[in-house]
């Protein structure tokens, strides 16, 4: 199952990244705590609407621009999820003699 | 400020009764209480992921889908929340003789 806070939180921690800014700061602009950042960033934790437009802000991100990219990562999981029927022999029943 | 729930909120109800469907038929196939459902899309709760999942699932839209539609909204939201200057006099301050 694709879940949006793995999703979210990829997309904040690379955003964070690439701007070369650490959790501390990021957290700090935010005014959210360490550990709930490094948390939501690691998809361990639902972010709530009020923290995560923080942290977007911190991240000088639009929220706009921050649910697009989740948008498209999600995308492309559900493309990869659409399973692909390969020419192989059928799968043999197992009869279990239990 | 601009909350992810409210949007969210919104979008779902928009597709649900574009679908022509009650909360009840809904909630019923997503395996949401109709309570937690109707909060979600009033925008007063934060759907979890899981269940986020699965009221997409239960409408048929996929969740990236789903997160593009409110990128959209919020984008637009963002556009009318910035200042448009207009040409009126200058605000006189009032001083407060007390």
């Amino acid at each position: 199952m694709i879940l949006l806070r793995h999703e979210l939180g990829d997309v904040l921690r690379e955003k964070r990244l690439q701007q070369g800014r650490t959790l501390r700061e990021v957290s700090a602009d935010a005014k959210v705590s360490l550990g709930y950042l490094s948390e939501v960033e690691r998809g361990e934790k639902e972010a709530s609407s009020e923290l995560l437009a923080s942290i977007c802000e911190a991240l000088d991100l639009p929220l706009s621009q921050t649910l697009s990219l989740v948008s498209q990562r999600i995308a492309d999981a559900e493309g990869i999820a659409v399973p692909v029927p390969l020419p192989i022999a059928a799968h043999r029943a197992v009869v279990s003699a239990a």
